[in-house]
């Protein structure tokens, strides 16, 4: 099990710590399905499809159960077969450890729909 | 009752009628709250504002019961306390009337909400 996902989202406030670039490039290892967007404010996205739309409004749902659990709340996308998943942390403008923690934790919803 | 809420998506194959321009511009009278997104392909887009994300999270499953009541999928962008909706005809690329229909419809959901 990626050890992301043992781990629980931290009140993140604004001055709390940005992860650093060096951090961030071992962290994606963890879970090398997602890709770091470097727009102005850095945010993590993953696409994840599914073979039909109510299995992509099931998934929706599991991961707006686990934002309200970490009090931590991604950008979901979700069109016909298809849920494109955003974790930043607006308070920092950036990535925190959170969204880390969040993407190894939506990638384990995902898998359990395989 | 906006008039459009009382009809119903017909199927939408490719060769269905864009709807044209004019009449386009009629048909946001109805919905003025809707904007026409002039991109390649065109869509209709509205932001749905809610005081939490239990609401929003509850609003969004609503307009994905419309999707498959109706057979027609939008985009519904999730975020805390915000839903943006948009409508296009993914096969004919653009605009048809069940993107006018379903837009009156979403609006006729938020406002049970109120």
């Amino acid at each position: 099990m990626n050890s992301l996902v043992s781990k629980t989202c931290s009140a993140c406030e604004i001055g709390a710590p940005l992860v650093p670039e060096a951090e961030q490039i071992v962290l994606l290892k963890d879970i090398p399905k997602w890709e770091k967007n470097n727009s102005e404010i850095p945010s993590l996205y993953r696409e994840f499809k599914f073979s039909d739309y109510e299995q992509a409004v099931k998934f929706s749902n599991m991961i707006a159960e686990l934002a309200e659990e970490e009090d931590h709340h991604p950008k979901i996308i979700l069109e016909w077969g298809l849920v494109t998943l955003q974790w930043w942390s607006h308070k920092i403008k950036g990535l925190h450890m959170n969204d880390f923690i969040c993407a190894a934790k939506s990638d384990e919803i995902y898998n359990s729909f395989e």
